[in-house]
Order: C-alpha cells, then sequence, then structure tokens
C-alpha cells in the first residue's frame, strides 16, 4: 500500500517529477561527480516532506535508527551497499562493533539495532554491540519479538583501541548521537575507524549547518535541471543567544519567524499556493522531536507560558537550548486511512536502500510527526527508490520513490559538504 | 520454488555447505582482500553443478545473456551493482553502447540485451544499441513480449571511436562473445572503454586457462577454510593440435581421458562415492555447448562417426576446433519434476546479484545442459545469494543460494586472473 497524495495543486510538483523522471540519466550522472568530490557518510536517513508544491528534506540523521521498519525485500540491497562501504573504509576488516544509543531499551530501537548488526553480519563481519550504559558489566542477552536476541557488552579500553573483554574490532559503527556529548571512552581513538566520525554528532552538528550546505546543493543541483530550488529547499533562519527558561531571546525568534512566513508567503503567491504558511522552531543541535514549536504566526513566539518554555528548553539528554533554527514548514499532504504520512528515506553509503512512511492519525499535517511520545505506525516503501518508470505517471509510486530518492540523497551530498567543513583540523 | 537436491550422499557437500555458514564473514573478508588485488570484469555468469559431493563451476561466461531470466525483485540489486561498476570505470560517463551478439535473433537473447538496457538506463546510463549486422543499416525497432521492444542501430566509426549516427558513448558494453574474431570495427578503440577487455572474446579465451586460475583461487579458498579444493574444483586436462576431421589427436585425447577418469576414481573412492565418472570433452575456445561430447571410457573417443566428428569440429560462427579441454564432469542432482535442473549464477562488478536454474527434462544428469537446439525452463532464484541463515540446515535454499555465490564468486576471480595474464602488453 502507498499513502495517497493529497492536494488540489495539480502544478509545480507533477512538474517537478517530471522533470526528474525525464533527467533521471543526469540526475544519477550528476550524482557521480558530487561523489567523485565528496565521501558519504556510512549511513544515513532523512525525514521528507511531500506538501504536493514541495518536496523537500526537513531532518537528515546521520546515526538512523528504524532499519527494523524497511521492507525485509531490501535486505539485500543493504547488504551490498554495507559491502561497497566496508570496501573502502576497511577491506580487510574481520571485526566491527556497533555503540547503539544507551537511553532507551525500546524494544522497537533495539530491533533496530538488532537488524543493523544482521546487515553487517552478512556483509561479512563479525558484529558484536559494545552499550555505554553503565549498569551493564557482563554481557547481557535481552530477548527480541519473533525469537531474536540482542546481546549488549560492556565496552573495554585498552589504550588507542576500544573493544570488549574478548574482541578487537578495526571499525567502531556509532548508533548513538552523541546528544549527551563526548563519552571520554570514545575520545582519541586513533587507531580504529570510528563512523560515522564524532564530530557527527550533535556536540558539533548544528542543523542550521546542514541546511546551509543542502541549499546550496538545491541551488546547483536545480540550475542542472533548470528548475527553482525553491521546490527542493526549505528556507530556514537561526537565533542564536536564547535562553526559553529566562525569556531571553523572544524578539530575535519573532522577527526571524516573521521575516520567514513573509518570504514563505511570497512564494506561496507566486505558486498560487492557497495554504497557510507555518515555520518550526527547533533547536539548532539535538533531535528526537523534543523542543518542537510550529508557529502559524510570529506573535506566537512572544510571552509562551511555563510549559511551553519548559517543553523547548531542553532535548534529549538533558542538552540544553541556546541556539534555534526556524526553518519553512512543508505541509504533508500523503495520507493513509486519514492518517497524515511522512516519508523517511535510508541510505548506505551513496545508495538508497529503502524507506517507510511514519504513520500517524492524530497529528496535522502541518505538524511535526517524529515527537516525543509520538505513536506512529511505519509503513515500508514497496518498491526500491531506483526503478523510476517513464511509461507511468511522474506521481506513480515507482515515480515518487524515485524523486524521494533524488531529494534524500542531496541531504545526504548536504551532511558530506557539512562534515567536511566541521572537521576538526589535523 | 527450489528444485529437490536428490543425494544419497549427506556427507562432503553438506559438510562444505557448513563449513562456507560457519565461515561467513572469513568467506566475504577473503574475498575482500582478493578485490584489492584484482579487478573482477563488468559482468560474469557461471554455470554450476552441484553433485552432492561435489559443488563446481563448470562454464564461466564473460558476456552472459539471461538477465531476462532473472528474478524481477532482484531487478534494483543489479542496477545498484551496475551503478558501482560504473562509478569506478567511468563515473563521468552519460552515454553507454551495448553491441549485442549478431548470430541470433532469437527473441530470448534479445529480451536479454533489454533487460541490461534496462539496468544501465536505471543506473544512471544513456544506453543504446549497436549492431554488427550488416544488414541493419537504419535505426530498426523489434518489437518483444509483453509490450517492450529494442532498437537496433547500425555502429558508425570515426576514427579512434565508435558510436551510432549521432551517439558518441564515452563506454562500449560487449555481449558479444566475439566468436568469430574481432571485426576491425572494434578495433583499437583507443579512446573508449571496451568493457568487457577484447581479450575477454573467444578468439583469446581458453577455457583451460581459465580453469587452470580457478584452480589457484581454488586451492587458496580452500586452504583458508581447511577444506579439500577438489570438493570445488573440476580437474581437467588439454589435448592441442586436434583434427576430429581428419581423425588427428584421438590418442591423446583417450589417453589424457584415461588419466583424468582413473583420477575422478581414486577421489570417489576416497569419498565414498558410488557414482560412474564421466568427464566432459568440449573445445578449449567457444561456446554455446556446440561440439560438447560426455566420456564414461576412454575407448569412446576413439573411432568416432562421421556425424560425431563433424557435431565436434566447430562450435559457433564456423571456429574451427583443434584444441580441447577434458573437464571432469560433475553430476546434477538437483531436481525439479524429474527434471535436471543446474544453476547459474549472475554477477556485476564483484556482486552476486541473482540467478536461475536451467531446468531440462530430456537429459540426464551428466549431459550438458547448454546444448544447440536445447529447450531450457528457466526457474529464478527466489532468494538473494547474500542470506545464509545459520538456524536452518545447511542445505536449506538460502544457504544452497549463498555456496552458489560462493563458488560463483571463486569463478569470477579466476575470470579475473585470466584477463589479468592474457591481457596484451603496453
Amino acid at each position: 500500500m502507498v499513502p495517497h497524495l493529497t492536494t488540489a495543486l495539480t502544478g509545480p510538483l507533477l512538474d517537478l517529477e517530471k522533470r526528474f523522471l525525464d533527467a533521471s540519466t543526469a540526475v544519477e550522472q550528476w550524482f557521480r561527480v558530487q561523489w567523485l568530490e565528496h565521501t558519504p557518510p556510512f549511513y544515513c536517513s532523512v525525514d521528507l516532506r511531500n506538501s504536493g508544491f514541495k518536496l523537500a528534506p526537513v531532518d537528515t540523521n546521520l546515526f538512523p535508527g528504524g532499519f527494523n521498519n524497511l521492507n525485509p525485500a531490501f535486505l539485500p540491497l543493504c547488504i551490498q551497499a554495507a559491502m561497497a562501504a566496508i570496501e573502502k573504509i576497511c577491506p580487510e576488516a574481520k571485526h566491527i562493533l556497533i555503540v547503539p544509543e544507551s537511553h532507551t531499551r525500546n524494544q522497537f530501537y533495539l530491533q533496530n539495532v538488532a537488524q543493523l548488526a544482521l546487515i553487517l553480519h552478512h556483509s561479512g563481519l563479525n558484529v558484536r554491540i559494545g552499550t555505554l550504559l553503565p549498569e551493564i558489566t557482563a554481557p547481557t542477552r535481552l530477548e527480541l519479538p519473533h525469537g531474536a536476541h540482542l546481546t549488549l557488552e560492556p565496552l573495554v579500553r585498552r589504550g588507542g583501541r576500544l573493544g570488549l573483554a574478548d574482541f578487537d574490532p578495526c571499525s567502531i559503527l556509532l548508533n548513538n548521537d552523541l546528544s549527551a556529548g563526548v563519552p571520554d571512552i570514545l575520545k582519541g581513538l586513533h587507531e580504529q575507524f570510528v563512523i560515522p566520525p564524532l564530530h557527527a554528532g550533535w556536540v558539533t552538528r548544528r542543523k542550521s549547518r546542514h541546511f546551509a550546505a543542502y541549499a546550496e546543493v538545491a541551488r546547483s543541483f536545480a540550475a542542472t535541471l533548470g528548475i527553482d530550488p525553491w521546490l527542493l529547499n526549505p528556507d530556514f533562519d537561526v537565533c542564536g543567544e536564547i535562553n526559553f527558561q529566562e525569556r531571553r531571546g523572544e524578539e530575535c525568534l519573532a522577527s526571524k519567524a516573521d521575516g520567514l512566513l513573509a518570504r514563505i508567503r511570497l512564494k506561496y503567491r507566486e505558486y498560487g499556493v492557497s495554504e497557510n504558511p507555518f515555520v518550526i522552531v527547533k533547536a539548532d543541535a539535538g533531535t528526537y522531536g523534543m523542543g518542537i514549536m510550529t508557529v502559524r504566526d510570529a506573535s506566537e513566539v512572544i510571552g509562551l507560558n511555563r510549559k511551553q518554555r519548559k517543553k523547548m528548553a531542553v532535548v534529549k539528554e538533558g542538552l540544553e537550548v541556546s541556539e534555534v533554527i526556524i526553518q519553512e514548514g512543508v505541509h504533508t499532504f500523503e495520507t493513509v486511512d486519514a492518517g497524515v504520512a511522512e516519508p523517511v528515506v535510508y541510505m548506505i553509503d551513496r545508495y538508497v536502500i529503502g524507506g517507510f512512511y511514519r504513520v500517524h492519525t492524530a497529528r496535522r499535517r502541518d505538524e511535526n510527526l517524529n515527537a516525543p511520545g509520538m505513536r506512529f505506525k511505519p509503513l515500508a516503501f514497496d518498491t526500491a527508490c531506483s526503478l523510476p518508470d517513464s511509461g507511468t505517471n511522474p506521481d506513480a509510486p515507482p515515480n515518487r520513490f524515485f524523486a524521494y530518492g533524488v531529494i534524500a540523497r542531496l541531504a545526504l551530498l548536504a551532511a558530506s559538504l557539512e562534515l567536511e567543513r566541521s572537521a576538526p583540523e589535523g
């Protein structure tokens, strides 16, 4: 089943998908040339929103969970992509250690880790899971649904190397976004590959840097295809020095939100879009959809009540919000059984290996679907993203998935630029 | 559906499959290290035979047909592998020209060419088909089943470049095994990539060189796994200077066949195999299963009658047989509905991307299944070759397919060695 795309407009986006379709060879060739200059991160997932008149990434995750939500038929594609990635990073490797998130024993997240371990195992590595959780002091077997299981083991640091008591890996795969900072045990591992690098964690990363890189990438790509980059690119602005608790920075937020809403309104007029514009205010660093606010009028950010301020003030692991990104909101016009559906696309190395929809019945189409405590129903993409079919409608599922894969790869390329630029010297 | 493996023995091969399963990480790591030293051909198919006590390649095709016989579910895997191959060969490329076989307007073969064109198109290239057929003097559209079609166009040579009237490709993909020799129009294309290289054609190639390289590869691989290489490696010998029409070389053939049969008999005794040994006599250069003879006793090659001699004397395109390979026969113990089934595994770059069984009801298990005029029913592999499952029996389909993928990749590696060694100087 594929979500229904409900939009009164048949204009810009159908045009966009059609342009992608007609130019699919030029699109692939453009990416090939980009990958000569830039190295993609090991893996990545991108949340997209499809408003019917605009198709854009809203979040790029460099430590993706949710591999368990992908179509099992795509497992060989994941394995092959992981093989290609490993060949480039550490062809002689035998052992890899996954360091997962510590904050959760959420069964869905653990299934994601198990799926990741399975992919790496089939791509030809011995895989074990080392946890940062201090209470795990001996190998601990966790039972998962369908008879699966996962063994978490305590990390052991030996000089410049990290491993387990009886396991000395060549590479460390982080599935932990380091929201709580870089733990000492992960610092200075000069003898091992740490994938992705530590500066991909939220201590260093800023959404604004990612979307600035994305804007560049979108401009270059759009120029190649002769389209308006706005159709792919969510506009944004930033405010530093915010303190929600002490009500500092509200004016900055209000004036930036106002400016952004005005810019969006102009674009909506240009394209004859009758929807109400909105912006999303969120922490510039951090993840998991805490501290996210939908704003339809700048006045909404002035005089927040205590509950709202508290919600905005911290994100995951107690990281405090002081820098904020204000991002153009993109409506979600895809629905399944009256539920709003947001596509998430997965990549390993430069290859799109599948995706799924987050389907949520209790949310509006201008709200964030990846919010705390949010229960979504995953709906795996039923076909691959590499099979555009010019014999069918531009918005037929294979073509829509192809377009999603293109936008997701633009975000992947932006992440490569972002990581290059934020890499520590030396 | 997966063919039934009928064998009285549960010994060596189950052991072999179990060893592959247990050592799957070591197997992949071994391949990764090999590919650091050697470059796989762009594509390759390998005919395997599974006797229950021995699993071995019997033919390695560097210009594979039959892509149309693969499971359509594996198309994304083909595309991704082709993307990886193109990135390495010609990342900046936009245009590729396929040069198919000229000898046939066989609908099945043309569907293979169409499928190959589709794979390359989806991997991001403009693909057109240039034919060596002199009667094609203008673009000619051929209708294929299911509403598909294929346009053959006349080749145009311009100095050091080959193309079509309005098409100047960066690469030429040969799907033509050059049995008739290298046409002048393909010679000296120094400004374009010719894939695979011309010396992969049957003018230069010798099966004995391939299987000599395979024996090396099998020895090294078997040593890593601590197994007897004979379990993977078909023994062989050669006779040069054969002339079937003039009855020259019969004695060489008889004595070599006798020696080989004796060696096989010894091995059968060692492993308690009660089957009758046999050898296959075939042209050392050439393909398409013409000029192939099953020999169970050396006396059979003495005093061939006129019909037998005529059959052995020429292979495809009238190429004359003067060098002959005598290869250990491997029984086929896989059956579908009482038909003998021979697996064929397909690879693009270093990746196994699927396979199918040739199923033939009118053939015996010690006969060649790829003979002239032979009608086989293709039966696509229903799962990928990258999903060994140690939780099931060693001969459960995912594990059997994994083993097939391993052996096919050994043959692929042998082909890489063979091409390195036969490359023209300079």
